[in-house]
């Protein structure tokens, strides 16, 4: 039952097709369990309590990127989270008043001065904060490298008020790879990184019992996982253009478009003028790195009814409110697209085009119908 | 009397240096006295109540870039708004809903198809849509030139459910200028092209009666707009790095900025890693336009007390909730950022920054007592 038409939508709004999610999100689980491993999804790129119901139909961890998804998704019945972002010492106090009320938060750090800081903190409030390790596999961003001496240092440094709970890494190197098989190099990187790590803890007397990696991609294309307990990923869910055009998912598994209308036709310059701009699709250009036709500048353009126009067109420009399309076919076929139509944009990154949006517009089987509102969450 | 302090605030957090704010706002003031114009403010860089009435003072008409900033203005006491960006046929139902409950609601458009939909949907409602038609004056993004015949052709389509009330233009074109010559070249466009198509409407029998133009640089530097009759600029109230590369405000006038904290040293990398990564931020670049030391990658780093550091920092990349700065000036000295430190940002694009809040921390005179919450609205 509908509760609504896409005709019905004020624009821009956020779209969410429900087969291809559930698609998605069963081909990860299969994936998890022929690995062998814990699938912990990653919440950020939806911010959804009703995805996450569908990611985890038997209930189980989950990862987080902000202090408030952890209490919105903890208040929506998760009590295990991982909070993967490196903490940051003046938020233990809302850390703590989520385990006073049952969470178990799990925390990230590569810092010594970090782990000192928690585990004193956990003292002074009588706490035993649990936290993983980030580990460096050769994305460059954060971690500690395997081998170091820093790994055991921020171990050593996690006893009283704080315990070593794991160790992590993320392989966003994967982003840089173009195929299944540089894909599955990475996630290779990836494990040994965290199997190598958790080998030297545990040698030293530490317990680790957690060894998680993740990215997309990587995931996906990963062949052996031994030694892992458990991965994360995120925007599998719903995919994006830069995620199809790095091969971790298919042009027809693109869960999310925005819905926008035509509001002028400049055929002088051989464009169309739409109401969904930068803050509608968000100035993400991911799918820009591409030389060729995966290149979609701000977001590749379909009919209202998902389908491919017959002159390939994409969002060249955006402005607050403006999207401005034009096709690489030639001039537009302009008749197609009088003021008042409606067209789908795919964004290039699903996280932050979501992100401007409170709220998915559930698009039931007959791809037209709206049969649910599913609200997500924004902010810190 | 403060509400907090910047210390106990969570991060990302957005700040508002009320001082600033106010100093920006007398300044467009005074110049649209200067000039004998109007100044119609644009809502859409800032969209918070408390931000327009100090912009308007005295009252008067505003410039909104989405119904929802419509209605929530009205809502708040604005009946006389100008919604900046054409109109797709659906919205004008909620238009209708607004013009009811007692707002002068202006809508744009410079397409014919447009105009006779409006008109012909007035007639249904029984309703009189009052329509300002862009001009385009050379930033080529939307618009009708002021010669063409497509002018006429828009304003004969207004007239029954429809009433032409005046034309607008924007000198979006300002943005490449840099210099006050430049942007008062582009704001001569501005106004040669609004008062060419007023006078062009008026021998046809039109009456037209606003004439407005305007983008932040343009307005700022404006020398004379005789003809015009109102300006439209947004972003002076508050500026930001690429508003301040370009010359329409001095470094000491940005005023608003994103408080963060570090999370992580990396010095065998040169890097600091923040808690203000992609959405905090946003992924606008425009600072990176800039071949000189107006470039900021994704946003310049301050003290947490405004001041500039010893070594200039900028955000050389963001992920979703990671900001990496590095410094030009050989690697940050650590030992003033240690984990937990606090940093302001400044951003590249202030209306993209501001969009992923809910709220201004308004900072007193002291720039460290936080002495109001503003709320600000988003979405469509």
């Amino acid at each position: 039952m509908s509760i609504c038409t896409l005709d019905e939508l004020d624009t821009p709004a956020l779209l969410l097709d429900r087969a291809r999610l559930d698609a998605n999100l069963a081909r990860m689980r299969e994936q998890a369990a022929r690995l062998g491993v814990r699938l912990r999804p990653h919440v950020k790129s939806t911010k959804c309590i009703e995805i996450a119901r569908r990611a985890l139909p038997d209930g189980g961890g989950i990862t987080v990127s902000t202090l408030l998804e952890a209490e919105y998704f903890f208040e929506h019945g998760y009590r295990d989270l991982f909070y993967a972002v490196g903490i940051a010492p003046q938020k233990l106090a809302r850390v703590a008043a989520l385990m006073a009320r049952g969470a178990r938060l799990l925390l990230a750090t590569d810092q010594v001065e970090a782990a000192r800081r928690i585990e004193q903190r956990g003292r002074e409030l009588g706490l035993c904060f649990e936290v993983l390790i980030e580990i460096d596999c050769g994305d460059g961003r954060c971690g500690v490298a395997p081998h170091s001496d820093e790994l055991l240092a921020v171990a050593g440094a996690l006893s009283g008020g704080a315990r070593l709970a794991g160790v992590f890494t993320h392989g966003g190197h994967s982003y840089d790879g173009r195929s299944p098989e540089a894909h599955a190099a990475v996630a290779e990187q990836e494990r040994l990184a965290v199997v190598t790590a958790a080998t030297r803890l545990r040698a030293a007397g530490h317990a680790c019992d957690i060894v998680s990696l993740g990215s997309t991609p990587s995931v996906r294309h990963a062949r052996d996982l031994a030694g892992v307990t458990e991965v994360r990923a995120g925007v599998y869910m719903v995919g994006d253009l830069f995620q199809c055009g790095v091969g971790s998912c298919a042009p027809d598994d693109l869960a999310i478009s925005v819905l926008a209308t035509v509001i002028g036709q400049y055929p002088q310059r051989g464009e169309i003028i739409v109401d969904a701009g930068a803050l509608a699709l968000s100035k993400d250009t991911s799918s820009m790195r591409f030389d060729d036709e995966r290149n979609h500048g701000y977001g590749r353009v379909l009919m209202a009814d998902g389908s491919a126009p017959p002159q390939a067109l994409y969002v060249a420009h955006v402005s607050q409110e403006h999207g401005v399309l034009r096709s690489r076919d030639g001039a537009p076929d302009y008749a197609r697209y009088p003021v008042g139509t409606r067209l789908r944009i795919e964004p290039n990154h699903a996280c932050m085009t979501a992100s401007a949006y409170d709220r998915y517009h559930v698009l039931g089987d007959d791809g037209f119908g709206i049969e649910a509102q599913w609200p997500r969450i924004s902010g810190w």
